[in-house]
């Protein structure tokens, strides 16, 4: 099996663990913040940034490489590794969310999704077969299965057939793979009832995949929706195998969905903020092209040791954000990303330690202090 | 003094010189080209990334930092060295070029320039004295003589009294000065009047300044008009002192100049163009955005030995830029300001070990091959 996970230790009190996720580009230690390079390039971001931040694995998207530069043109070039010199390793995503997301320009068959482009509206079609092979061309070391990832709020009875879909496309994927160096991630489904999340999760745990992703959260719910159906899907995954919660990266939810079990987030959330001069704290948010920073000579978050904060002011990345200088969008981008995936290292640190729980009422503690304030 | 310049060997042959001039912020080896970074930051680049690349000196622009962020507040963070995190040598100019450029947004009088702001229409002043203040406030090693950079064509007596006005506001500039950290260069001008600029700079020269510029060439004359004007200028200033020509940065004028005696050139061209997916090449300039290189896996330029050229392909840098990402720009201005910068250490070996003329000649003929095929 291409892709292995290692459970190193699990926290005695909640449902934390750290692991070590083996791929064919590396090892990841797990829990893990993915950065998402979308368009083989994490926003403003080089691969030797991402490695001196501490990334061990990004995602890339499968719809918008598919579209442009085309996945042939990437295969060519030696894969995605090759095509944007990251050596480490890459999940990409099926492009099932994306297709979905375009609303009137898809429609939805048993066979799979005809879709119009959103850059030149020219028609395509995404199935399960089409997917694995797209993903195979690029080469990335975890493939995620071709799911729908059904609108929020949902009718029980869409929901129900959605997932059923899902579950015949999941498996659809596993016969369509010809790579042995490439897993396939299933992925679970099922709105926001807990009874058909449990049997998404049962039915693709019998296709025995390697790994599996819990998908159509984040997607308006509220959040203790959302930590409600981590809690009904993850007891029934298996232990041996990596858990990954799709589209979530905030401090909240990636310290909560570590108590419940998760290994593996992403999200666009800190390089598109950052991109609008919107900085994360590891409790927060400031907004650096705002007045009251014009003059201020400290760094970004008091205490960050990343290379903005080392070297660079709010006064200094607030007038570049207000220039429209690329180098203002590196330095928020460089912090944000920074401060996540640290984040992440620090949990899974304290999940060594035993001094999760600690860790996690003292963050659930200043979270309340500061929206006091 | 706080600028000097120290000559190093002379071209036998030609008037091409290899010196080092020496800054508050450490030793620049001439002939050198300035990355320019107008406002705060080269544009796309780390200061690492320039350092990098080889640039140990870059420009910086009066009339935009003066508008943004303010001269108070990069005063305040400790001047330009520290606010944009460079320790090395830095040259301001004027502001003069740019208000001159605003046209009908500006009025010339004596006692300086009324303009108003590109950006918000708000109404300023500037004039030799404010120049003065607003350099010594960033706190450049070098800082520009406010100037008239008259336009082309213009008739004589437009160009005499602007030169004339020029000296008179030079002299001032040396009046307004407190900083003994700060070396002030006059600029020579004259339009495209050899008698003309030879005035300009016998009077500039009778002022003693530090180092010499000159200024109103590269807007919009032919070639040839330009190298006369330097031969015209050049031999009127002392040897003993740094010469720079202002807004050149194509390889063809970097080396007529230096044959022609000139030691310092800036530009915005590498990095404007950069933007807009075009490549300089050591003799011309390839559009990497354009359909043929889709599939094109070969570096920028073979035999390029930049960042990006030892990591990149052609046909990612194209999808990069195609797709709107940050990154795609980091890249080909990255190979274009290395392709200068060495460009410019490869033509001060040649004064070094007396082939200059080799190199010249052989750059010549090469442009013209390239011109016939």
């Amino acid at each position: 099996m291409s892709v292995t996970y290692t459970l190193v230790k699990e926290c005695p009190v909640t449902g934390a663990r750290a692991g070590i996720l083996h791929t064919p580009h590396g090892d990841v230690p797990t829990p893990v913040f993915m950065p998402v390079g979308t368009q083989a390039t994490v926003k403003t971001m080089s691969p030797e940034e991402l490695k001196e931040i501490g990334a061990h694995i990004i995602l890339s998207n499968t719809y918008h490489l598919y579209l442009r530069p085309g996945h042939d043109i990437v295969r060519d070039a030696g894969g995605l590794h090759q095509f944007m010199n990251w050596d480490r390793a890459i999940l990409t995503d099926s492009g099932g969310f994306q297709v979905f997301s375009l609303g009137a320009l898809r429609k939805i068959r048993e066979e799979g999704v005809t879709f119009r482009s959103h850059i030149d509206g020219s028609q395509h079609f995404l199935s399960p077969e089409k997917a694995v092979e797209i993903q195979e061309a690029l080469g990335s070391d975890i493939a995620m299965a071709f799911d729908e990832c059904a609108p929020y709020p949902a009718e029980r009875t869409y929901i129900q057939d959605s997932l059923l879909r899902t579950t015949r496309w999941a498996e659809r994927c596993l016969w369509a793979q010809t790579r042995s160096d490439q897993a396939i991630f299933g992925i679970v489904q099922g709105g926001m009832y807990p009874d058909l999340r449990k049997e998404s999760a049962k039915q693709l745990v019998s296709l025995d995949f390697p790994g599996y992703a819990i998908g159509g959260l984040s997607v308006g719910e509220p959040a203790p929706l959302m930590y409600e159906m981590l809690e009904a899907t993850v007891p029934l995954l298996p232990t041996t195998k990596p858990r990954y919660l799709m589209g979530v990266g905030t401090t909240d939810y990636l310290i909560e969905g570590v108590k419940r079990g998760i290994d593996m987030f992403d999200c666009v959330l800190p390089t598109r903020i950052a991109r609008n001069g919107t900085v994360m704290t590891r409790t927060g948010y400031i907004t650096v092209r705002n007045a009251p920073y014009a003059r201020d000579y400290g760094p970004l978050e008091e205490g960050c040791n990343c290379y903005t904060c080392r070297n660079y002011s709010r006064a200094y990345v607030r007038h570049l954000i207000k220039t429209n200088e690329v180098f203002g969008l590196r330095l928020t981008s460089y912090h944000n990303l920074y401060m996540l995936v640290h984040f992440m290292a620090r949990i899974r640190e304290s999940i060594l330690d035993e001094t999760f729980p600690d860790v996690y009422n003292e963050f659930i503690a200043r979270i309340g202090q500061e929206k006091e304030e």
